[in-house]
């Protein structure tokens, strides 16, 4: 928050997440790794996938992100639930400091629009989210994740609230702190990719989400359960 | 934040008491209220009941705070995590202008200290939280919940996550929101301040905090298996 990546917006939702994080132990649970394995297989099988970052994801899981998007040849895309260019710049930068070859989004490059969503938020970048088929958002708000879906992409999210908009809105949500989340994903997507592209097609295809969050929350109150 | 009452650690902190809330519904459950009568009967039955306040406490909740502490006649003392007198006096001056006749615990007026915490958090006022039996602590952290209690006083917690170390030091635990809390509690204050003393003391000594913060825990599962 001090360098100007996170606003203090940020800090509080980051502190709902660390509540979430408690009641899963602070671990990736079977759900979570569920979730991943089928994002790997939606994103590996993609046309065009991208990586949408925000300042609290830049700043959690910079370096991480940069890794994935160079596994999987996805490009990163700054997206500001709070829009100011100078945070944009900063953002971007940031990430190219830690490897990114290139950040789309950052100001007028963002001129394509997302419909469903008011202000500045709608706007993304046609090289990116604008032509993406599947986007992953790790902690993005619920009027974002819900236009995107809308708009008839695939969206995968990293929440840790398995109750979210977000959560409900995606196609794969995996419930879990991104600083897991991100290795993770990005360690599956290196050992799937030498799957046969219809082999990773039936895993998306068969993954069902709305079951797949019940078995989070079944997590959570196990964790609940042994403290009552 | 922005008026210096509030520390970013903060904002983090009111996140986690957002995701708890939700878990809640956002509202006053069955446990909470059995909590609050249980603290008022304490507090009506103290022989020195002091209100601490830390900067959240003072943003979210410093009128129902002030008003409190004239329904049962305690003192209000501010006592911060991170200490800076500046801070305690902008939240003293901040008080003193919802209505709160003296502050405590400012400046070098804290010169005793709660055994067995570190650093400058062990600071307190002989006046206030330093004689007092019984103290009321709005999102106080585990650390000083547990000296207190160390130390010989009955404390009341308001806490919305009920796995924490301060809801378990505690002797009262209230999960719910102290912009809830606060008003029911002096609501309850109001009342109860007509009963019989030892009408009182039987129900401040019959409550049993562990079990009702089961019942807490089971009120979340309860709201958590709605979604699952």
């Amino acid at each position: 928050m001090r360098s100007g990546i996170v606003v203090p917006q940020g800090l509080i939702a980051h502190g709902r997440g660390e509540a979430f994080d408690y009641l899963l132990g602070e671990e990736t649970l079977p759900a979570a790794l569920a979730a991943t394995y089928a994002a790997a297989a939606f994103l590996l099988t993609a046309k065009h996938p991208v990586v949408s970052v925000n300042g609290n994801a830049a700043a959690l899981a910079g370096r991480e992100i940069v890794n994935l998007s160079s596994v999987i040849s996805a490009p990163i895309e700054v997206n500001l639930f709070h829009r100011i260019p100078k945070r944009e710049r900063l953002i971007a930068t940031y990430l190219k400091g830690l490897g990114a070859e290139d950040v789309l989004g950052v100001g007028r490059s963002a001129s394509s629009t997302i419909r469903g969503i008011a202000s500045s938020r709608r706007r993304t970048d046609p090289r990116g989210i604008g032509k993406a088929d599947v986007v992953l958002i790790p902690l993005e708000d619920g009027d974002r994740a819900e236009a995107l879906s809308r708009d008839g992409k695939k969206v995968i999210a990293i929440d840790l609230n398995p109750l979210s908009r977000t959560s409900r809105a995606a196609s794969v949500s995996i419930v879990d702190n991104v600083i897991r989340a991100i290795p993770a994903l990005t360690d599956a997507s290196r050992r799937m990719k030498k799957m046969p592209r219809d082999s990773l097609q039936r895993s998306a295809s068969e993954f069902d989400n709305q079951r797949n969050l019940a078995r989070a929350i079944q997590e959570m109150i196990r964790y609940l359960r042994g403290w009552a």
